[in-house]
């Protein structure tokens, strides 16, 4: 019955990225596998899938959100891989997280702007392995 | 020294919506004038101003983290405001909001999606009043 | 196709307060019909009506995290209300908010305190007024 | 048996302000009775009542905390009452609230602006009631 | 005169899993002593010792909370040992962490399901080691 | 421009901890060197060199602060480092951190707690590495 919104769900995830998506969810499952269908239909097949906001935006307001938080890197980790997949540039990622400490203040925006270098760290070095 | 943050800030604000931004920093005198000062040199004057980011998507990262908080219900209002000024549809507004939902649950997304109710009504009536 | 799910989800809302739900309801589709259906549907269509845990626990649950959280006293209000109509005494509210002192901090408990209080005296008067 | 930690809590909170205290344990005693006790017991019995730090610094710091959290804002007008009792300056108040933007962000640290605007402004209306 | 309190606190904590309650009231008790006793004694041996909620509902709340919380990781970790030393089935303590998705985001119900990951693994491994 | 302010803050900053302030903003420079900036211009530029409070009991509010929004690990050592290297006491800071549990929770309380345990450890090895 809810295959509609699952598949609707997963093909955002696709355009996000595909292999991180993959090993987020097969992670999740080994706890509950029910759960990590929720996280493809209800963010993703509802949310994310609807009319009136592109994917670009939607990542940005994720990168703030998470960043807001303060508790939530692993999260903003991901968002921030999806954020640069979906054509924000690490400029924009940056500036979000930056205009955090307005908000939530200067720690919850250090601890985003750390996650962020880490993220850029590694798709630098992944880069380098392609070549 | 500092009056060209302070000019960039206001500037910034009055793109924002001048006479709201006025009244907020009016109320905001009266109890610490340093502090009125603060709020236009470094949210607007440092970070509002600059590159990398256009102050649409700025106010949509503001509701974002706004909404996220669920304490900052006034702050949100004003911001909600801006939001619509600098040319977000009330579509782009909710559809933030209603992401929310997904990064810090569904009473921080409710109680954003009745501050823009209050809002949008007022900017009716305000739209009325003028005819 | 979702109406299974949306369905379900209303089915557990009447029996925890049907005239309230469809009160909360009409007042978000005020403001976005599209999130009051996503309300019936993930909230209470997908865990709400999961087994593996009764409606009184996942009462005494929402009670506890919507104290703690400090900021979502319009939500405790209409919880309470539901925990006290699945079957869950006044003296079980009243410990789980109780509770979160030691969790979230004594403010967070006191301003769940203050909700209770409300409820509990709208309920008494709204069975004396039956009479 | 635990007399001697009530005896010693309500010495703190005589010392604070008798008759808000009194005011505060009502109001409480009305939905807990047992939970105005803890009031007195935990907070004031065992920690103000610690060696180690004296009453004016622990209400700063019940101050910072409670602007930082954001949704305590009834808490937090009693303490900065609390505060101006013991010795505080409003200067010192306003201080410690304002730093809260650098920790919390800006929309915490002006709903404690606005709270401490407003205790200000009774005191200074019972100070004039007084004459 | 604290030690009747103490002396419940400690019963229940006994109860809870009295090896893994030593353990951490040792780590504690290194950097304050007296801390270690006002966690005996608050939390277990004045809230949890009452009447009014058994141990297996206190820790669903307690699990609830510290999910919701989002930075509680480590309490959480301990809390789930309890619940599940008290009779809380694991399909109990990953409904109430799922259901946090819906009040405090899936980010925190993320992480609050990846350590009751741990937390299961490694008394699975404890089972095995003592055959 | 804001040289003054920039200044300003570098000496509160050295004041604090010369080294400490140096490490913490180099690492900040490698993912933005324009919030480096910021974090000395504001935080310190603008609020520490305040009058009205002393550098001592802005520390504290610090703490307490960082202890009570419960994820600022990180940003909450390096203060109370800075709060010792002041004229805090251990014992105050210890205090401090303690009085938290009244305000946000055991949790925050607790997670405080280990950071300064960690942080007094470090003090003492680096003292006795220097004999």
């Amino acid at each position: 019955m809810d295959s509609e919104r699952y598949r609707r769900g997963w093909e955002v995830l696709r355009t996000l990225d595909e292999k991180q998506s993959e090993k987020v969810l097969a992670a999740l499952r080994e706890i509950s596998p029910d759960f990590a269908r929720y996280v493809v239909e209800f963010p993703f097949g509802d949310i994310y899938s609807r009319p009136g906001l592109d994917l670009k935006t939607r990542e940005l307001a994720a990168v703030a959100a998470l960043t807001a938080l303060g508790y939530a890197g692993p999260q903003l980790k991901v968002h921030i891989g999806y954020a640069l997949n979906v054509g924000c540039s690490r400029e924009e990622v940056l500036e979000v997280i930056m205009q955090m400490a307005v908000y939530a203040g200067f720690p919850a925006a250090l601890n985003g702007l750390y996650v962020a270098k880490e993220v850029f760290q590694q798709s630098r070095e992944a880069g380098a392995a392609q070549k």
